[in-house]
């Protein structure tokens, strides 16, 4: 008497993707509730269950769903929005920017649709993600019928969803203890990675994540730079740092794992960590070639992962399939290793794996939930079809197949699309919300575009100066004269200090912007040896609000910010029409004369060889101040040995460009 | 008043992919005939030219179709025949035998049939193709109305359509004044690579195309073997020998160029030759990773290819472009490198230019012909689109757009697909027919793969001998013996060789299979030094014929062939269950006793330590014989020292085992 099922698959291609890699031809699946009840031949199956519904597959592939093991959903509304750029400008001038202006509960809501109903059209049935407002991400993720581990991140920084760590380190234990026991979520921690975090961050994730017994996720060596800063400043590589932190307490999915050694897969291992290899996204942003057949042989669970759509640009699960494959074998040189089956078994079985799942999905077996997918290996790019090996099905999954050759897809015993057909969303509508999205970051980055002021600001930690500064410059023929002037008892000096100053002034096709200057100011001591290096960014406003006698002009003060990024990261991110290079030494006194202070340059300009100059400056906050300042400086100006015939107006970068 | 056009397309964003980049949204293009009439904003384009068709493109990107710079379009119907093996054995294991078995020019109408409606699918307009009958490929082609380069392969090995180099040769001079002026085909010639042809060749075919002035097509540097190869036996690098050898008399087309140095790429520069690119080949056979940045910085036309299906697995241009950009950024390590616009211009204009056909396609220009797609960007997976930035639409084409994307193509202004129909082909006709072949070789290679000899058989070269051997071995405790009782004057020396022999013995799970043995010999001189090393292959039959007293036998001798590979090959190809190895010193006489010619080797075997062996052999051709030269080596034995006592049956390798 056969036993009663809910749906029979028949006339399929099986492919379990259990660990014997079972292949059944024609073959069945059982299916009731929520569940897979048994794989196997048709003949088999047909005999020992009945199906209220009898599924005829048509000789397609019917095998588990893929698993993306690493992304970040709502990012797919990024997509395309800024590209081949380098990592630092990619992400501090764009994503950041855009993000802290856009990253709302709506978009993360609208961008987890727009990523399911790609990632139902492309096989997936669940995935790992990691973003802000995860609560949002799991809501919409659920109601689109996908399997997901979601993953609220924590930072030292403040996030579009919390204004500091501990916010949101509340908010991922609200958000696990509501979620956990769902039966599509599994709700998760993501500490964003160890550079982006404390060391508390990382113990206090880890406890929560162990708490509640629930995945910690997180990146771990993405790039050479991560691990070469980690070794400078803790001594060690990144795994074995957060070990240190306990982070191993935890259940872990560490995404990337590009730069890590055979040590490093070691304790990935013994402490059961999954691995979320993201080959584009590794490629596209030149982080490296992650030793993937290494962590293979050694026995992880290396799952495959899209990573986010801004820096893919796609949540295609074929592509990475076939790109782990590809760039394995070129990597290691031999076109044996990562053959198909085990490329696949990564995007299934590995990678259920690898997010703590094994035991509910990643391969079709009696008691696993029912997340399969239906694809179709006969079209005109995958034929013709060879049928000798065994190996076979699995190279035209892996090498010829496209995504969109997927036709139905169910996770949990529900159908999420039939022929081709998605039920759980309104394409047309995903598309045009997502477009006026675009259209609106489109409009704030063409502001931020049109001023270098607003692009500076984009980078944040900018501060603008409100006060006027008077100054006069001019030129000499020996120092050593104001140097002896400086003795003068008119003159208090407060403070002295000596620079090496390497000055890069961007100019831009639009007269408008003014100057950006990048400035590293090198501080010498006395025995002119450099102890320290400071970099700032000035905006130099182009207009004067007024001039003096004897070349005195009041000058509106400037925006400044901290230039914590390289001249490099400046040069692309602010993308100047012009470059002018000037170094100089520097003595720079702080005086009080007439009972006001100034401070008193003493400059030497090398590059290009422009001679001594005495700059006097003196700040102010009002017009009315500034008259009896600019009389001052002038008297300094012959105090201290100047020829009022020799001052001049222009900026060192205008003598430059002048000569 | 507007000149006529026949069509008018209009309402697209016209990417014209000119050496300007030129974008036109809405744009307009005009074609009349075959060619394009112009090419601007629709507003401009409306007011100066009335189409007797007007197109509404709909919004989709409008473009030059892509230009598939090496393939070899008949492989397509070996496409997932084998997979994830070196490529030694996936080329001399199975490609050139069931290219020997199948090629036909039925085999290659079908073939590039397949191909071609699978280029059209994915949005190529043009290719140029490298394989036998290449007339064959030249009439299904044109037939499918797209453009190609049509290179008729020649070879130093004969091919399954020449028996000799000099037979395709004129086949090729034939096929190149019988198609030159074709409106969409362009004949040309391809020395398949230097390796595996001749100077002669090199020079005759480059004469030839140079004698025509069409393209001459080649494999330059594909894997680092064979540079070294080349090094090795002409002290150069693979370009400067072709270019020794005249190669560069002709315009030039050079597919993979993997491992060429700065100095060949600017030779290569100089003599205007093109460079196929070809990605996903090179990583799915671990060839290496191509200089493509160093290449385009000199200037080079480097266009991209799928290469043959066969290694591939499909004909997807959009995979290939993403991963030309993709893999750039990783191996410089710099993500700014091979920047969305460049990789699709290598598909299109630079790829045009490297097949020699930059006058006529790859970009859209008045005058040059209508080779021309539609892709609509806005589907789910390319949403949203940002606007902001010149580059966007490149960056959706090359990050995220499917070659399904692709809606429209025409070619010399017909249309090939309007909405994702296929105009000139039957595809299910098609899919049926490769299924067919598949079938038939599925069949061919099952029985090959039931038997070794089959396999043995199938690389080729190897040789039945269809004689006895008479044959008895005796243990020695002293070889000394011997040497002194061969002075004896019954006996006469004939020659005398001796031998350092390295033996590796496969035997399979079924014993009827027999021991496949390969050996090198390292031929040692009076002076103890090697002075030549032969490689063979020999599978000993598991069954002996008869045997006479003192354990003489009679077994039916084996198969030969030269071994021309690596044992590490013969490993991988015959799979043998397991593997024996055995070193032995070998001096071995050929003399005559009783008017007959007999082998005496006197053997000792150091791997393992079997100790020394007197083995007395000789052939013959009929039973009777064998039983009198049974008799004689019986007194040979005792004649030279020996005991029939201590006579053994077993091979080597049986005693090795036994032990």
């Amino acid at each position: 008497m056969p036993k009663p099922a809910d749906l029979l698959f028949v006339n399929a291609l099986v492919l379990t993707m259990d660990e014997e890699m079972h292949q059944f031809e024609p073959g069945a699946v059982a299916v009731r509730g929520d569940s897979i009840l048994a794989v196997g031949s048709e003949a088999e199956i047909r005999l020992l269950y009945s199906g209220s519904q009898i599924i005829d597959c048509g000789g397609k592939v019917l095998m588990p769903g893929l698993v993306n093991a690493h992304t970040h959903v709502p990012m797919t509304l990024l997509r395309g929005l800024a590209d081949d750029l380098r990592l630092d400008v990619w992400l501090m001038g764009y994503m950041m920017p855009v993000e802290r202006e856009f990253v709302s509960p709506e978009f993360v809501r609208l961008g987890t649709q727009l990523a399911c109903a790609e990632l139902i059209r492309t096989g997936v049935t669940c995935f790992a993600d990691m973003y802000y407002f995860e609560e949002d991400v799991a809501k919409a993720t659920a109601e689109a019928g996908l399997r997901a581990v979601c993953s609220q991140t924590v930072l030292k920084f403040p996030t579009p969803d919390a204004a500091s760590y501990e916010d949101s380190l509340a908010a991922a234990r609200d958000f696990i203890q509501r979620w956990k026991g769902h039966a599509l979520i599994t709700p998760s921690v993501a500490p964003h990675a160890p550079y982006t975090c404390t060391p508390e961050i990382l113990r206090a994730t880890a406890q929560l994540a162990a708490e509640f017994d629930v995945p910690l996720h997180t990146h771990i060596a993405e790039t050479s730079l991560e691990v070469e800063n980690m070794r400078r400043e803790n001594g060690m590589p990144v795994v074995p740092y957060v070990k240190k932190q306990g982070l191993f307490d935890a259940k872990v999915l560490a995404a990337h794992c590009v730069h890590i050694d055979e040590g490093e897969m070691r304790t990935l291992m013994h402490a059961g960590a999954g691995v979320a290899h993201n080959p584009s996204s590794n490629l596209k942003l030149a982080s490296g070639f992650a030793p993937v057949q290494k962590m293979l042989d050694l026995g992880l669970n290396v799952g495959i992962g899209t990573d986010g759509a801004a820096s893919n640009n796609d949540l295609d699960m074929f592509e990475e399939i076939r790109l782990t494959a590809f760039i394995a074998k070129a990597v290691c040189n031999d076109p044996t290793v990562v053959p198909a089956a085990t490329a696949l078994s990564m995007a299934t079985r590995l990678g259920a794996r690898a997010l703590h799942l094994g035991p509910i999905t990643g391969s079709l077996e009696p008691g696993k939930r029912a997340d399969l997918i239906l694809v179709d290996i006969s079209p005109l790019h995958n034929s013709p079809r060879f049928r000798r090996d065994h190996e076979n099905p699995y190279a035209q999954l892996v090498y010829a197949a496209k995504a969109t050759d997927v036709s139905d897809v169910m996770v949990n015993g529900k159908w999420l699309m039939q022929d081709r057909k998605l039920l759980t969303f309104n394409e047309t509508e995903l598309v045009a919300a997502a477009n006026e999205y675009a259209r609106k970051i489109d409009i704030f980055l063409i502001q931020r575009e049109q001023s270098v002021f607003s692009k500076l600001v984009a980078l944040g930690g900018s501060a603008e100066e409100e006060s006027f500064e008077v100054q006069v410059k001019v030129k000499l023929d020996d120092s050593a004269r104001v140097l002896e002037a400086l003795k003068k008892p008119e003159i208090e000096i407060l403070r002295k200090k000596h620079y090496h100053q390497h000055d890069a002034y961007f100019t831009f096709a639009d007269p408008v912007q003014g100057w950006l200057r990048y400035r590293e100011d090198e501080i010498i001591d006395d025995k002119e040896q450099i102890t320290g290096v400071r970099g700032r960014l000035t905006l130099i406003g182009p207009s004067r609000e007024g001039d003096f006698a004897h070349n005195v002009l009041l000058s509106r003060i400037r925006y400044f910010a901290p230039a914590t990024n390289s001249l490099r990261f400046y040069r692309e991110y602010f993308k100047p029409s012009n470059e002018t290079l000037i170094d100089k030494d520097r003595l720079r006194w702080l005086v009080r004369y007439k009972d006001e202070e100034f401070f008193i340059n003493l400059d030497r300009v090398d590059t290009p060889e422009l001679g001594c100059y005495l700059e006097i400056k003196s700040r102010t906050w009002s017009r009315h101040d500034a008259e009896d300042k600019a009389q001052w400086t002038t008297e300094l100006i012959l105090l201290l040995g100047g020829s009022l015939e020799r001052t001049v107006t222009l900026d060192y970068v205008e003598i430059a460009n002048e000569k």
